[in-house]
């Protein structure tokens, strides 16, 4: 890297499908003047891709040399996204980095490449597991980690354990402690039915599943309310009530954090062995390499990463680079 | 009425629980000046909780003398409430009134006054049904009608049928039409699992009940796309993308209605032989009763109603009262 102090932060970057906009907003992103004063990029990809990029390239050389790339899901384009991933977790895991944010891939591309990974987050499970991964979105004051995720909702109810909501509390309580510098997070835990069952009339799964998650995560010693009606629930958030929120299936949660319209909605990976955050968008393949994709998400990503290792280590913020 | 012009727009109000928030808001939205110019009410209720009330009163006179009034759900409570709900009715459908606006009742008052309805809309699909009703949430610019309301989330799937999901979206798109002056509805409908079940690999209902569904609005002579994600649906339907939403579940569609926080909820009960609309909240025993109750959800429901009337008859609003 550049001459980086001596405390920077150092994140890997992944720069995702090489024919989808994560090469352009790599390259936005390091030069925008919007990154955190401590933040020291290395973009793990393709220099070709990079052109003069203002950060340290670790070159791959592993796209194939089509010119202009077909903008669409392609093995080639998938095995480079998993060389990416793989190369950026190892300089993480062997402390030439200190967290990790992966740009967007393709689910179809890397199935054509032939990963055993549906997608990121199975494989950092597999590359820097620790225990059982659990997403996390957020969007300005909304901190969303989900009990289930790419299921249907058909499946739900029978997917949903007393156990596995506690866990996805327990781990968001941990993390909002440990990375987000928020010493005695108060969580709220969303109920499964409408106006949560209403005392038993719509759903036994408040009483069944629910009131026994919420009493564990407070037995793991971290403030916990509900189950509470998931459509008042979010509003509360949003004006401050809650730290962090366990959302039970995927529209759930997503619908409020995607609405909330606060700023770029952050992906983040909870219960890895390293640090991980990705702009909440995919690959775009359709506005891919005209210049006009949007790095805010990108820049969101990048600042949460810092800012969650600088929790983890104990230090405040420049006075310049407070989240916004 | 009040010396009431030729044109007036007549709106019968039931004064809801006697207990509850009803009576107050009544007296603050007669009082407040925030009425459209060319609405008048008759509130049905009980005289003597309304004081001197700048509105006309059909006394039913039937709340028991018991001073204060024990602020929860009673028998006597629930009782009076269903009585100012059948006259209120009675008179929209005698031609007395244009349209019925009712306040807040409380499920449990009625079915302890032998009520055999759990709430509003059966009851007034049986006093005043033409149809199957459809419910519809409206705030600012989300107008969200529901495929499925007060049910267990593990029932819902097994619940829709593309005909139900289309008769949803035909009763909204015509509702649009001829009550909310919108000429050529554009509706979005939403997808049931995550990614709209990213080609079938989350669920097969998109392609089973949602496309036919979408296709049988079409035939119906009203746009509709879909079935769509719903996590980025509502923020193109808050964006003026779409004028109406088709939900599938309560909180798939109450969750943004609450979240956008654009002004009153208001609850519209389509597919009767009556214009009907209410606040988005309930009874609010706790604060009834010590003026504090905010009368602004009463007021967009009165709004609405004498809007939907005015539209049916093919009226413009009066300059100054153009909805917000």
């Amino acid at each position: 890297m550049n001459a980086p102090s001596r405390n920077a932060i150092r994140l890997a970057v992944s720069m995702g499908d090489p024919a989808g906009v994560g090469p352009e907003l790599c390259v936005k992103a390091a030069a925008g003047g919007r990154l955190p004063a401590d933040t020291a990029l290395t973009i793990i990809g393709a220099r070709r891709l990079l052109g003069a990029i203002a950060a340290d390239v670790l070159d791959l050389d592993n796209v194939p040399p089509d010119t202009p790339l077909p903008r669409r899901p392609t093995a080639a384009g998938g095995r480079a996204s998993l060389d990416y991933i793989e190369a950026a977790v190892r300089s993480v895991l062997e402390g030439r980095a200190d967290a990790l944010v992966t740009c967007p891939i393709s689910k179809e591309a890397i199935a054509a490449a032939g990963s055993p990974y549906p997608g990121h987050t199975e494989m950092l499970a597999e590359l820097a597991g620790g225990g059982r991964p659990v997403m996390l979105l957020v969007n300005g004051p909304l901190r969303v980690a989900f009990a289930t995720t790419h299921a249907p909702l058909r499946d739900v109810p029978g997917m949903l354990t007393a156990e596995g909501i506690a866990h996805t509390g327990v781990t968001l309580g941990r993390a909002l402690r440990e990375h987000f510098d928020i010493p005695a997070p108060r969580l709220a835990v969303c109920a499964l039915n409408p106006h949560a069952g209403d005392g038993g009339r719509f759903g036994d799964e408040e009483a069944r599943l629910l009131a026994p998650a919420v009493a564990a995560i407070r037995r793991a010693g971290i403030e916990a309310s509900g189950p509470l009606p998931s459509d008042t629930l979010f509003a509360r958030a949003l004006k401050g009530d809650f730290d962090g929120v366990v959302a039970l299936y995927h529209d759930q949660g997503m619908i409020p954090v995607k609405l909330a319209g606060l700023g770029g909605v952050v992906n983040v990976t909870l219960g890895l062995r390293i640090i991980r955050t990705s702009p909440g968008h995919g690959t775009a393949y359709d506005i891919a390499g005209k210049g006009i994709a949007d790095e805010s998400s990108l820049l969101s990503a990048i600042a949460m990463a810092t800012a969650m290792v600088r929790s983890s280590r104990g230090l405040r913020a420049p006075r310049a680079d407070r989240i916004k």
